[in-house]
């Protein structure tokens, strides 16, 4: 169920709404929206009565929400949310592009790479220190010291940070380094991991499990969302099927379907999509022709020396001519870099 | 193996190439391009001795070609193949459109169609007289009545046709009306039928199987190829995954890998692949984008009273819209519709 | 809808139903039971009016039929059918084991196959004349005269013959020497080589294709049925997932739901499925447990010299040995061999 | 690398080899067999050279492991695995069977299923207290209270206690109560968890993520055995596939597979697997016939109430009947219950 108030509607009012939700032993959640506010209404186990609502001062509407998916249903909100990142915007009419390497493997290879794509136009830097990897005997991250490194790339160039963040245990430090905390694919349903991201104020990155439905992607947001956190985008970067030629099978019908249903802002992720730095550029242009709100890309000074997924990372001339053609492509969709 | 000619190599040379590749009990195809020919050989079990060839008078060089798939390789053809419709090209720098209903299903249907797809800047009419369904029960197709409508429509509008041939009794007959022969996704593998479809003199249409490979769809144009008939077009429209909220999960990624791996033109048909009407410019968008020479795209008049596919049917005024898009980024990629 | 006769329903009295059907210019299909006929009416576009059919004399019930697959449907038929196969039953109590190689290569090859088989407790040979194969360049079987060997094995050991038809061309030649017609996976949704066998009096085995749901392979056998040939057999042979150990996934869920949905045999191919000599035994035994009624399983004396699926094949003695463990989980569910 | 050492070896000669692996900067992972102790290096770049190992007093052989999987691969210990809990093997030569509610709901509902299942010949409770819900606004289980009931049960019935652990932060809680942690599918790459169960002693069941390869689940294995702690039995529940019949695709031809690759016990969770009530004994006698060590079944008082998966939930009389159809598959393949 949501109420919707009136675009004139006082705080009082409001409040007297919220109230009421509580009285029925329900959970209010207001939304702010930029014209009106609207509340959702969980908690219950049928379907709420409107009367009750409809009736009270200040209230436009009392709907029923048809999706399981409630607080990030389109349904709920029409309008896109724009996540303010520090000044930045995450979503909104100009595409967010995020780019850096896999992993932070050491000053200067953050360095060079940060500077390079600030130069070609990003403003994120994307770039993990706690690395999920297949293997126990693979190379797991820097960690901390790899965190540092990534502030001290955001001084020197002013990009915000994207960092992965694995557990509940150290989200308290990876959220006190990073300005948008990214969710692992493998990590999607991880509920527990879900739940304590609701209860911050930190920007969410939730991407697509390998093997999750679009419905099931949605409610891993509603666990952050219901919990009070708003800031969070979907990230797309392919799903498990029988093709084995690439890496992934990178959904791009998700993302028209994505920005019917929810409000929240879609990011495609090409690098780990297809897997292979030739398609990277292909892969981009066409996640912005499909609709997606921003790009995130995997750049490293020399892939080749690359300590993980070097063979899906463009070296920066690579990228600079991959914004160029994207920019192309966002100027075609009325959309800007 | 290939043989690849020098520029200027004379006919009685690349003769006496055939014939040498002949008397050693392999069979030759000659690969005509637009600078020299080359010659690719196949029926050998091992490695062919490339000696015997590179020693010829007019013969360049002799490669080995990796893939599994030989004539259909960009290591036998570099560049991209046109395949020539009655003087209006299938593949090449201008984006080909196919455009029209899911089945022929009436005079006034076909007619209203065409001509709405027409003014909108297709170049192809699709529409299906022989349907394949899943079930005996529905609606099958008008047959060759279907055919005589589709030449009709051909006849006034100019339209080259393009239509589903599902077998090889009706081959000769469809082949008579048709302009390109579609083969189904269900088909992409019915070897007797692609046999006889290389010893024809027909372009055709090859979609994608629902779970082929990129690789076993490439085998299956080589059966065609292999037979003589060089004219053969490969069609994405969308692989089986788990996804249920669209009707396939179209795969761009084939796009980029299929433009690396064959000269072959590659049409992508946004219509089966998502398979709901909202979403399917936002697709047709995302391949052009992703470097696909061609849309194949259902159109009917009154999507709400089709036989067939009446959910992912665009209406013509939603076609026009598509094609505006779909110009846009056509341009920003460096090709014309 | 489903008209189902009372136990002593005359002649008469059944085929004035089946006028009463076509006078309402529907379809009849009269479906031979044990103890009562059934008939079942398609080409209706909506639901049937069961009211002129209980009423008439002989009449014991008109049902609706909720699934889209009809005649192939429990509901239109309660008890299992069994194919009689020239006196050897396929489908029923004991379990059907038929068992050959992937391809007849050579009579040496196939009657020592043969008679190992034989030997082992198998009643049907499998062998492939005909054979479709993923490159155009491997060996596409010997044709008629594969034929004539799987005749002549037929002749030496009095088992019956199963084997590939790839097309309606071929279909009378094959007809001619097969007693079980098998279908390809990839030829499930052939719809014009189903339509065909619908007008033969051969028994059919239709492979199931690698990503056709179980719906669909319903949908493909009443293809077959509802043109009048009742004599049709499921095999189950894996599909296509992301797993890359096993050659495909072989889905012995399929098994039970398919014996709630439908009346047909439902056979288990091992061999394809799981493609690895030595799990072959260990899905066999699965698939008998899970309530196949039957095995298809590939046998070649020397599978290191096979033409085609080697890596799969059993030699006769691990044949055997098969046979031995899968007698003892035929029992174990109340079955014999 | 592993070092196998003679079946006399004294300990100081172990010691002496695990100090000379510590020497070259490696870890050595001393694993007990019933016959002699072989010693697995991990840790390592490139290969390791054998021969300063195999020269050594007290070593029989020095061995490259080929698979990325190590201490879990059946090449560094040929034996089965069997799992010692409180008294009751999970692994080894009779079948082991773990049953109960999906979730705990009551002291009523819990000691009620736990007194069937025991009755019918379960030696392990399962039962959730922590759910993984796709919903944030589903009943996400009873949390502390649950476990306390578990105990309750387990002291009433002498059954061991398999219950889920979500997080790290709940590990001593659940590890205080479990006689096995469940580790669900959708935290089989949850490595930050994975590591942390490699630190305590006790017995884990590791389920496999629903698009996880074989590979990928045996690595997640590895990291926790790497740690420590042998302990893991793994347990198939189905993969997602197109298929929409059945919740999941049980994927039994990873029985076989496993069996091969890794000493670890092998369990099958038909309830999960295919998700109908009706079908979930063909499926267990398939998993058993297929030769999994075990299986976990889902029973609950009244299927029709439950908080979660009612559907496949079997009544205490279905269990009987499954465990006695089970009985007879376990003799067939030569095991007991």
């Amino acid at each position: 169920m949501l109420v919707v108030m009136k675009p004139n509607a006082t705080q009082a009012e409001i409040e007297a709404v919220v109230e009421k939700i509580r009285a029925l032993g329900l959970t209010p959640h207001p939304i702010p929206g930029a014209e009106r506010v609207a509340i959702g209404i969980t908690g219950n186990k049928g379907a709420v009565d409107p009367e009750p609502f409809t009736t009270m001062s200040g209230v436009a509407d009392a709907l029923r929400v048809s999706q399981p998916f409630k607080l990030v249903s389109r349904e709920v909100k029409g309008e896109d949310s724009v996540i303010d990142v520090g000044g930045v915007p995450l979503g909104g009419p100009a595409i967010t592009v995020m780019a850096g390497p896999c992993s932070v493997e050491s000053r200067e290879q953050l360095l060079e790479a940060a500077h390079a794509v600030k130069r070609a136009g990003a403003r994120f830097l994307r770039g993990g220190a706690f690395k999920p990897r297949t293997s126990p005997y693979e190379f797991q991250g820097l960690g901390e010291e790899g965190l540092k490194l990534l502030a001290l790339a955001r001084e020197e160039t002013g990009l915000k940070v994207v960092t992965e963040v694995m557990d509940v245990e150290s989200l308290p430090m990876v959220a006190d380094y990073a300005d948008v905390l990214q969710i692992g694919a493998r990590n999607m349903q991880n509920y527990s991991l879900l739940k304590q991201l609701g209860t911050i104020r930190k920007p969410i990155l939730l991407k697509r499990g390998p093997a999750a439905t679009i419905k099931e992607w949605l409610m891993a947001a509603e666990y952050v969302v219901s919990r009070g956190n708003y800031q969070v985008a979907l990230c797309e970067r392919g799903i498990r099927t029988f093709e084995t030629m690439t890496r992934n099978t990178l959904d791009l019908n998700a993302v028209p379907i994505l920005k019917s249903l929810t409000h929240l802002p879609v990011i495609v992720d090409p690098s780990h999509g297809i897997g292979l730095r030739a398609h990277v550029p292909a892969m981009a242009r066409a996640g912005v022709a499909a609709g997606a709100d921003g790009i995130i890309v995997e750049v490293h000074p020399r892939p080749e020396k690359a300590l993980s997924d070097g063979q899906q990372s463009l070296t920066p001339p690579e990228f600079e001519e991959l914004m160029r053609q994207v920019r192309v492509i966002a100027g075609a969709v009325g959309r800007s870099i």
